[in-house]
Formats: C-alpha cells, sequence, structure tokens
C-alpha cells in the first residue's frame, strides 16, 4: 500500500477540499423544506462516486430520501466489502448556539484536537467519516492498488431512522451481496488510545401526551382540585426509575445480557478519566445506575432519557394556565438480548397503568432498533485491529459504545452480513449538537487507515 | 331607580354594539406586538367616559401601558365610589382551539347561558365586566339618578401584574380618595344562585432553570451515565408534593389561615355539583389536597401548579438529545396570612437545597400578590348583597374564589380601602382560555345591579 499512502499524502488539501463543499450542502433529513439540499448532497455523491472510478452509479430513488450506490467489482472470486454510511445530517438546531455557521467549515484548534477540527455540522456524523471511504477508494484506484472488491450505499434517512433503506436491502438482497459491511460513524477513546466499537445499543423512542381537563383552566379557579397534566407527568416520569437509577417497568431488565465479573474487569481496563469526562460537559458530578461505572452505564446497561418535553404556557412572562395537555419525548437505550419492541409494548402498557384517574394518556411508538455486539473474533475485526495498529503503531481495544444504529442489526437480519463499526470521531465531537466538529488528524488517520483494513480483510480471506 | 332601569332597558341593543366595538380591539398586554392596540383601547375607555358625562378624563402614561382615569364629583359631602377594571386581555393563544375568531366577537347559547352569551377574548375578564359600570353611570347620569360620587380607574396592565398601577396609586393617592373600591372582574355561584366573592387567592409565579452538561448531548452515548435535566426537573417539581397533595416545601403552611369546622360547614352548604364540575371540563375524577373538597381546594387552601414546562427537542419526529437545560413556569396559590415574597423565598431555598449535586438550579421570582377576605358586615357587602337581592330576588351567599387579583390587597395597603368584589361571570365562561364568553344575562343582570348597589351604598352611609 505504499502508493496508495504516497498518493494520499499528496493530495490531503485537496480531499479537505472537496470534504468542505459537500459540507456546504444543507441536508437535514427531518425537516421537508430542505429536501432540495438532501437531493443535491445525493447527487454530489453520485458524481464524486463516478469521477474516482466507481461503476453503476445511480441514485436510487425511495419513498423518502434517495439512497446513493455505486460499486467496483475487479473479481468477482475476490471478497467483497459494503461500505456504508450517510450523507443526511441532523437538523443544525439551536443555531444560536453555534459560534460558527453550521453549513460554512472552518478549521479551529480544540484542547483535543491540537492540529485543528472541522467544525460544521456533518463534519464527523457522517459526512466527514463516511467521505474517507471515498477519498481511500479514489487512492486505491489511481494507484492500482485496491485489493478487494467495493459496493457503496450511502443513505440519506439514518438520522430519521433509515426506515426506507431497511425495505431497499429487503429488495435488493442480490446486488449488496457481499463479505462484510464496513461502516464509519463511531469513534475512537481518543487519539493516542485506538479502539474498535464492537457493542452498539438499541433504541426504543416514544412519545407520551397526558391530557387533564379538555381545556387550558385559569390556574387560580381550578387550582388544587383538578389534575395538572405537567405535574401528573412529572411524577409518571420520575416513578419511571427508582432512587438507584434503575427503571421500574416490569420486566423490563429480564433479556439484559449478564455481563461476567471477568468481562467487566476487562473492560474496565480500557483507560477511562472521570474528571476528563465531566469537566468536558461541565458537570459537577456525574450519574446514574448505582454499581456501575461511567462506560458501562453507556454500554452494558440500558437508560431512559427524557428527550423533550413541553406543555402550558413557555413564551415571556408569566400565565396563569392549568393546562389541557401536556407531552414527552422518552427513548430508551437498549441493551444485546432486549427487544425493541417488546421494550416499547412493556414501556405502553406500564405507562398507561400508572396513569392516575384524573388524567387519560396516550403512548405513541415513534421508533427503534436492536442492539448489536460485533465478536472479536472474526476476519473483519481482526482485519480493522491489524490495519489500525499499523497506523496508529498500537493495538486498538475492543470497547462498547452508548448509541445505536439501527440499521447494523437489520443488515445481520436481512443480508446475514456482520459490520465492522470502523470509526474515527472522539466523544467529545459535539454530534448532534452546536459546534459538532471532526479532527483533521482523525480524517487523515481514517483515510490512512481504510486501504489497510482493505489489504488485511482480503489476506485474512484467502 | 326607576328612570334608570327604563334607560338600561330601552338602550339594551345599543350597549352591546358598543361592548363588541371594544372587544374588537386586541389589546393583550402581555405582547409588545399589541401596544398600538392597547393604547387604541385606553383611548376608546376615554373617548367613551367623556360621551357619558365623566370630567376630568385623561389617559395617564406609566413605564408601560396607561391608566384612564375618569370621575364624576356631584357632591363633596356624599360618599365617592371608585370603579377599578382592566381593559387587557390575555393573549388568544392557543388560537386554533377557538371555535370562533377571538377579536370579532359573536353570540352563541351554551348550556349554561340559553339565552346566548358574547364569544370574544376579553368578553368576561374584564372589557364586559367593566363596561356594565360605564352602562350603568351613563344611565344614572342620564336620569339624573346618580346618588353617590364615583371615580373611574381603568388598567391596561391586569393580565401582566399592575406592575405600574401600584406605582399610580402610591402617587395619586390623593385624587384617589374614596370610600370603597369597587370591582366586577369575579363571578358568581350560577346564574340563579347570586353569591359575593369574599375570599381571593394570593400568588407566588417563579420561574425554574435546571442545568445539566453545558450542551446538548446525544442521548446515546452519553444516556446513563449524565442526569438528564428534565428528569431531574420532573423528580424536582414531583416532590414538591406529596401522594397526599400536601406540598411539601418546609414552613409552607405555617400561616396559612385555620379555618374553623363552623365556618367550613357553613361555606359548603353553597350548592355544588361536583359531577357537573367533572363533565364541564370532561375529567373522570377531581384530584387535590386529601381531607379537603373541591370547594375548599380551590378557595381556603393553598395550591402549587406547573403553569409551563419545556426543554430539549420537541419538534415533530425523534432526535436523541439529552438536553443541556430544561425549564418550568410554577406558581402557588396562597390563602390569608401567607406572605407572597416569603413563600417566594421558601421555595426558592427549597428547590435550591432539593437540586441533585449532577445539576444546577436557577429560581426567578416571577410575580406575586397577596390574598384577600373581604368582611360580610361592612357597608359596601351590605350594599351590594341588598342591590343583588333586588334584581336576583335572592339574597346572594358570600363564597371564596380561588383566584388572584393581587392588586385588591395593594389598595387596602396603599389606600387603605377596602374592595368589594361585584363579579357577575360564571366559572364555565373560560376565561384565560379558548372561545372565552360571557353571558347576555349576566352582561344585563350586571348593568341592572350597579345603580342598585350606589343607592344601597350611600343609604348605608348615611
Amino acid at each position: 500500500m505504499q502508493k496508495t499512502q504516497s498518493y494520499l499524502a499528496e493530495n490531503k488539501d485537496r480531499f479537505l477540499d472537496e470534504l468542505f463543499e459537500l459540507l456546504r450542502i444543507p441536508s437535514v433529513s427531518a425537516d421537508p423544506n430542505y429536501i432540495p439540499d438532501v437531493n443535491n448532497a445525493a447527487e454530489w455523491i453520485k458524481n464524486h462516486l463516478m469521477k474516482i472510478g466507481a461503476d453503476n452509479v445511480v441514485v436510487e430513488k425511495t419513498a423518502g430520501h434517495p439512497i446513493v450506490y455505486g460499486e467496483k467489482i475487479i473479481d468477482p472470486n475476490l471478497p467483497t466489502i459494503l461500505v456504508y454510511g450517510h450523507y443526511d445530517v441532523q437538523p443544525a438546531d439551536p443555531i444560536e448556539l453555534w459560534d460558527s455557521e453550521p453549513f460554512n467549515p472552518i478549521i479551529k484548534k480544540t484542547e483535543r484536537h491540537p492540529d485543528g477540527a472541522i467544525f460544521a455540522r456533518g463534519s464527523c456524523d457522517d459526512k466527514g467519516q463516511m467521505f474517507m471511504h471515498l477519498k481511500a477508494f479514489e487512492a486505491m484506484m489511481a494507484t492500482g492498488e485496491l485489493p478487494t472488491n467495493v459496493k457503496f450505499m450511502i443513505e440519506g434517512e439514518e438520522e430519521v431512522g433509515s426506515t426506507n433503506l431497511g425495505i431497499y436491502i429487503k429488495e435488493k438482497k442480490d446486488k449488496l451481496k457481499a463479505d462484510v459491511i464496513v461502516i464509519s460513524d463511531t469513534g475512537i477513546i481518543d487519539n493516542e488510545i485506538p479502539s474498535i466499537t464492537v457493542g452498539l445499543r438499541g433504541l426504543s423512542y416514544v412519545e407520551v401526551e397526558v391530557t387533564g381537563p379538555n381545556r387550558d383552566l385559569h390556574s387560580g379557579l381550578y387550582g388544587g382540585a383538578v389534575a395538572n397534566p405537567i405535574n401528573v407527568l412529572c411524577e409518571m416520569i420520575d416513578s419511571l426509575t427508582d432512587e438507584n437509577g434503575h427503571i421500574t417497568i416490569p420486566g423490563f431488565y429480564d433479556k439484559v445480557e449478564v455481563i461476567s465479573d471477568e468481562d467487566r474487569a476487562e473492560m474496565a481496563k480500557a483507560p477511562f478519566s472521570q474528571e476528563r469526562f465531566n469537566k468536558a460537559i461541565d458537570i459537577k458530578k456525574e450519574s446514574g445506575e448505582k454499581g456501575f461505572s461511567t462506560t458501562e452505564r453507556t454500554s452494558i446497561r440500558p437508560a431512559l432519557d427524557v428527550n423533550g418535553i413541553w406543555g402550558g404556557y413557555t413564551g415571556e412572562g408569566a400565565k396563569t394556565v392549568l393546562p389541557s395537555k401536556a407531552h414527552a419525548k422518552i427513548s430508551m437505550r437498549l441493551v444485546p438480548h432486549q427487544k425493541s419492541e417488546e421494550i416499547t409494548a412493556l414501556f405502553q402498557s406500564h405507562f398507561e397503568s400508572i396513569a392516575p384517574d384524573s388524567v387519560r394518556v396516550k403512548v405513541i411508538p415513534m421508533h427503534g432498533g436492536e442492539g448489536v455486539v460485533v465478536p472479536t473474533n472474526f476476519p473483519a475485526y481482526r482485519a480493522a485491529s491489524n490495519a489500525m495498529k499499523t497506523t496508529f503503531g498500537k493495538k486498538p481495544i475492543p470497547y462498547r459504545s452508548g448509541g445505536s444504529i439501527p440499521i447494523v442489526a437489520l443488515f445481520e437480519e436481512v443480508l446475514g452480513l456482520k459490520s465492522i463499526l470502523l470509526g474515527f470521531g472522539l466523544d467529545t465531537d459535539a454530534i448532534h449538537s452546536p459546534n459538532e466538529h471532526y479532527g483533521l488528524f482523525n480524517f487523515y488517520k481514517g483515510i490512512e487507515t481504510i486501504p489497510y483494513f482493505f489489504k488485511e480483510f482480503k489476506e485474512l480471506n484467502k
């Protein structure tokens, strides 16, 4: 891979310019106002894939946002790597908290990125990481060093649940035949501590509505004698966890994977600084389920978070209203063996059962997905581990992440393919937040590592 | 008062047209966008007062919205009645829940208003009720039957705390000299059950902010290990009341007036149907402090209500955010002897003390006011009682309302004047809510009653 690495070094600056171009397209999948931009981003990727040498490149229409497909089959007898990524991004809100414009990328240094980082929505999640694969492919093609077949599947609905990708992969099983899927949409522990994500949590996401009186009431005339749906919602939410941080929904923990003390001890070896964690997000004290460490709380244990709440008067000043309704969006992160649909059903029946007589409640399931565990003894993991050892100079640590990529479980179910999670972000990169960024070190290190992964994967599949 | 009553009967339709004109002015005091309308409403009242015979009519500027003043001094030796009312209205939001346009009054029949009611924002609170006094005055002036001196003070900030009226009355103590204040901004139990409000609750209104991490986090990567400010806010709010509906703030009940069993038995004689109460607002079951009836819960007992709550993602769809902040507006209704400022301070120190280490909280006092008890043995009460007996054919029942008119306590403190609460609304008139209305029966019955009140008050002050 010497020629490839030289090519990469020679073209660094251009790669960044190209990525900036893609980051300037505000391809926000959640908001219908951005549909033209989402389509532009898909077209941009199609054109780019064609330019760098992919064949059969096509923008595949779906009921929602399109999927870009492209491939390079150099020899049907060689292994095939399917690259998955997404070109859609989270909304930039709250926009007033950004220090620079979310769709006008700039480079700034940070404590963890002393060489500079690219600040823009999507820089880390996932345009910047997905684009590393395009650049690695370009280099291998240009130098004649591509060692395997490759297929690209870049979707536009990851941030809104990948519903249409789920349909697409069922329809295109043959076209998507491969030996492994590689995804760069996760992170490493630190730039000095390479790591590979070997677990993702599942997700159950619901919206709840509590209705008290049939109209907003004057809180003076009625207050004290009529159940206030906000107070009731707070009480119900509070009751979903106990004083030890355990979730109280009956049956919730029944299928939670029990991790042996040995495995927990092994996991605890991964470097982690509670002090740095707290400082980075400016909290005095961490919080969570009793008996588990921060790392465990975000990986091997489920969690319940209110993602949004609203009700009554929320404008300036004071309005003395006893509102008719209160709402919340609640999500549960799940661990292996917990089934998203089952957990959603458990939540729904429990939440309905704890509602007092004085209100009515409605639970609306939103979306969900299953957790994932990546085995550390299959060829793709070993290939990734060897590749990182080459580029970082140390063997990566396997670790579990708290996030969810629901489509990973579906890939295995529908396509029968395991995914290798070869991400290069840091936990402080503020994905889904204002001032999202992606380190230049990480961008280039990713591009550098991917060709070695291809090479190692071919070797191990001989 | 025979000539006055004939005059009233002859001019009924015109009175309604005039009120409609006033109701069409959207004088929303809380929203700066409506400043021109608020000023138009003040001008309209000034012009109207001049037209119907008041002297020295003036729109008094304040640091906020203006106060309209006018008077008729027929004999310095006669008693003087100071009429207080307000021309500002609550915002019409949520506007989509109105069945007709909030600032385009129409007449519709309702179950409790079989003769029709005026549907418009401000029809009951308080334009329609305030306007009754202008029409009664007009009739007494036109027929030469005005029995006392009268002063009008009509403000534009009642719905936002009457801050500038408080300053105004301190500056104009001499100008506002009177024997009693009469206010029509409350209600009667039913059109068949006349009543006079002899108690109002006080108010402490605060806004709270709970801050967790310094930015919105990805709930997958952090969920379970970082205190979620929404979950914490819900827990804190839930803890403010216990399972018996008692407020848990230490010292909160220390000064609450203890009502004797005898007085409670007397109060319980006021007609009240729990079934009709529940049906009117479509709730299956009432709720509140254990050991007290619905009537007691909204009159002699304090209450705590969340008036608004917000935090995290509240748009369409699902965003997996662990937010940095959560907010709520919380108000407490107070009973006699509880001091608003003391209760606000108790709330603040308690709320700060229960915050877990994992978050920071801020309590912002918004506004407040003291409760009021009107004695039933002073001349104005007896005058009002006699007047209502004449027009309704039955003696009114004294009862306490759960609402607050913070300025009433201030009138007593600054001007040394008691207020008589001669209101004619019904609890189902949806004040502060969509589809606010005011019965035609009530509007005309009020206009009819007021001149008798003037006459009786003069007699009792001889």
